[in-house]
């Protein structure tokens, strides 16, 4: 049996345990080296793909590789590049046909959100549209948590947990603070279109007046006057108030909040960041001292705090997407099914097909967010508590995470042609 | 022998590990039962000990106490207020020698950073000026890291060890994507006045290339076109740039950059979040696109990703401030003294007179700072190294870190007059 070589490529926004994927993808492969000969790595997603920027993976030691499991971010570099239709955009398709070709490429593994779940599809469907065998798996992939089919998307659990943890802690030291000083303390997380990253935030909250008090969704406009009786009750009663607010928040009209208000010096509108608006609105109103913090970027790189079942799954993902490529299923995707017949949680690995993941955006059910539009219900609570469970922590060196570099070799170029990526 | 009770009180912006000393203090003193009565507790600070809101400490148990430990902000409510000089505000020392007789307190155990121990020095005069025979330790708390006398502050080392961290894992992330996304990355930390903070993030940065690429300190004007210059220098060579940058950084005439540039819709100045101000700076000479973090109380109160050594000084801190009361001092703190004779590191407790810690507040050493005023030294790698060492981790349940709630049962007032805290 002759084998051939498998691409892996990591695709839009990477994450805590992106790169927990990468490990199972490769481990294995290595463990069915009678099949697979090397996996190589596309160098910044499809790009590298389409201008031939291979990376040989086989140089890397098993303990590297055994590394990316605890490593957040893309060990080999993402992108956020969308291939076209194959009807519009055939030379695409041709050029990673004539990649494929050129190093041996039999198995492409796309690891990604919506956007890459598309360019996959788009991938597996070469065999069928240009005559070249390529199986193509895709590997879920969002701290959105917005993918269909999967019953969560790896990377969002280990956001969760760091966005309650964050809010528990800080809310405690509001409330040490409030009698002369903060009363008011707003957390921005990500989250352009669905609430489930600020959904998490609500589990930091057990018991009465726990923080935090109120949470702001991308899926509810803001009723400005409710807003502020609400955090003018929870001062009142809990001589604090404690918010967790998407960076989608909209106006009634249907605009971003963060795009209203603010204008620098010029008179050019300000971009970035929903919670100083909101701090303003609430000083204005009912004139509390603030604190705000926006965690951008740490959220999701935030590998030291992960969630356990996270890391988990995300490996397992990683390991059954070259599962199912041996098994030869072609254009589909792992996902994690919920055992929903048990009391305790528990997950198992099934599949979907890509071209019904492609480009649909899963929001929260109306029914996880309470009637006032402001908080949590049981059933959300129910659903996203077991996505945080456990830690998982990095190795430490001198008091500070240790992560791998890999040595990331470039696979000699073998095409004579260059290729422009738009 | 007659057994008096001890006060304790927290003050000022509260930590990861201010409750670490309040544990020290408590313990030691219940170990010293033969003589010391009760721990009571005011409530909010000096402010609690002015109005007779006291706490009883004595109805906690021992495992709610030891897990004062690893329990974030402050367990007794804290405060911002400074008490005047004794002979401008004599009324509020009558008040708290009315108190301190009423409720049989002998001892006072104040922990808090510079303008705290000013309010411990005041106190500890009360003996001499107002004859009323009162013991009182200061025991330091801060995360600025401005404490004269003591070789670091406790709260220092975990929000430095918060800072190195997460910078360390969002470098990682914008290095991903930085070939289609993402080329600059501003983590905003606190420190009004000096430098520490944002110098801990350095210590992320371990290899050429490593993030943070520039740090901004409020001991260095801004020189804003050598840095963009090295902003782009850094771009081009590593193909993102991560920066650190204090809260207090200041312009070449002294201002604030937090406070130049930006305002709402209505003209009025915009407060808060230097990041933005420079992040604007960048993507309008530069260019490049940005985005930036503002982690505000999160660092502070990250005690999930405490440093071991801060956790460890704190605790012994409390439990020294005892042992110094019990051994018949006044008006001293004690302190971290560093062994300087070792290469490597060790700390053991001295002391301090608080006359001479109060109102201090120690910056940087200019040869903390390279040359070029963008990073740290390998002077000042040697000095924060050691402070971010170990970790420390709280008890989880359910995915979340395990907080003690204290009882905070109130002692009845004895007093028949109320005071009026301006």
């Amino acid at each position: 049996m002759e084998k051939y070589n498998a691409l892996y490529a990591q695709s839009g926004g990477v994450t805590a345990v992106i790169n927990a994927s990468a490990c199972g993808v490769i481990e294995a492969a290595r463990e069915n080296s009678n099949k697979i000969n090397k996996v190589l790595a596309a160098r910044n997603g499809i790009v590298g793909a389409l201008t031939e920027d291979l990376i040989d993976t086989s140089f890397e030691s098993s303990a590297d590789i055994a590394a990316l499991r605890h490593t957040p971010a893309g060990a080999f570099g993402s992108c956020r590049h969308k291939l076209g239709s194959i009807e519009k955009h055939r030379k695409q398709y041709e050029r990673l046909v004539e990649v494929f070709e050129a190093h041996n490429i039999r198995y492409f593994f796309y690891n990604g959100g919506g956007d890459s779940q598309d360019t996959a599809y788009k991938v597996s469907q070469i065999s069928k549209e240009l005559g070249y065998p390529i199986t193509c798996i895709g590997i879920p992939k969002t701290v959105d948590n917005d993918l269909p089919f999967t019953d969560n998307s790896p990377g969002f659990g280990s956001v969760a947990k760091y966005v309650a943890v964050s809010i528990r802690e800080a809310g405690l030291d509001v409330a040490s603070m409030a009698l002369t000083s903060t009363k008011v303390f707003i957390m921005e997380v990500m989250g352009r279109h669905a609430g489930w990253i600020a959904a998490a935030g609500g589990l930091a909250a057990e018991k009465e007046g726990d923080a935090p008090h109120i949470i702001l969704f991308p899926e509810i406009p803001l009723n400005t006057e409710a807003f502020l009786q609400r955090v003018k009750e929870c001062v009142n009663k809990y001589d604090y108030c404690a918010i967790v607010v998407s960076e989608g928040i909209k106006n009634q009209d249907g605009s971003f909040i963060s795009e209203s208000g603010l204008v620098d010096a010029f008179g050019h509108k300000q971009l970035g960041g929903v919670a100083p608006v909101i701090a303003k609105l609430i000083k204005e109103n009912l004139g509390y001292k603030y604190h705000w913090a926006l965690a951008d970027y740490l959220q999701r790189a935030a590998r030291h705090i992960a969630s356990k079942v996270d890391v988990d799954q995300a490996y397992a993902l990683g390991r059954a997407a070259v599962e199912l490529a041996l098994a030869g299923k072609n254009a589909v995707m792992p996902i994690i099914v919920r055992d929903k017949n048990i009391q305790t949680y528990q997950w198992s690995i099934g599949e979907a097909p890509l071209e019904k993941v492609a480009n649909v955006e899963v929001k929260m059910p109306r029914d996880f967010i309470t009637p006032d539009g402001f908080g949590i219900t049981e059933a959300c609570r129910q659903y996203l508590s077991p996505l945080i469970q456990g830690e998982d922590y990095p190795p430490y060196h001198k008091g500070l995470p240790v992560y791998v570099k890999l040595k990331n070799l470039p696979v000699e170029k073998k095409l004579s042609t260059t290729f422009e990526v738009a």
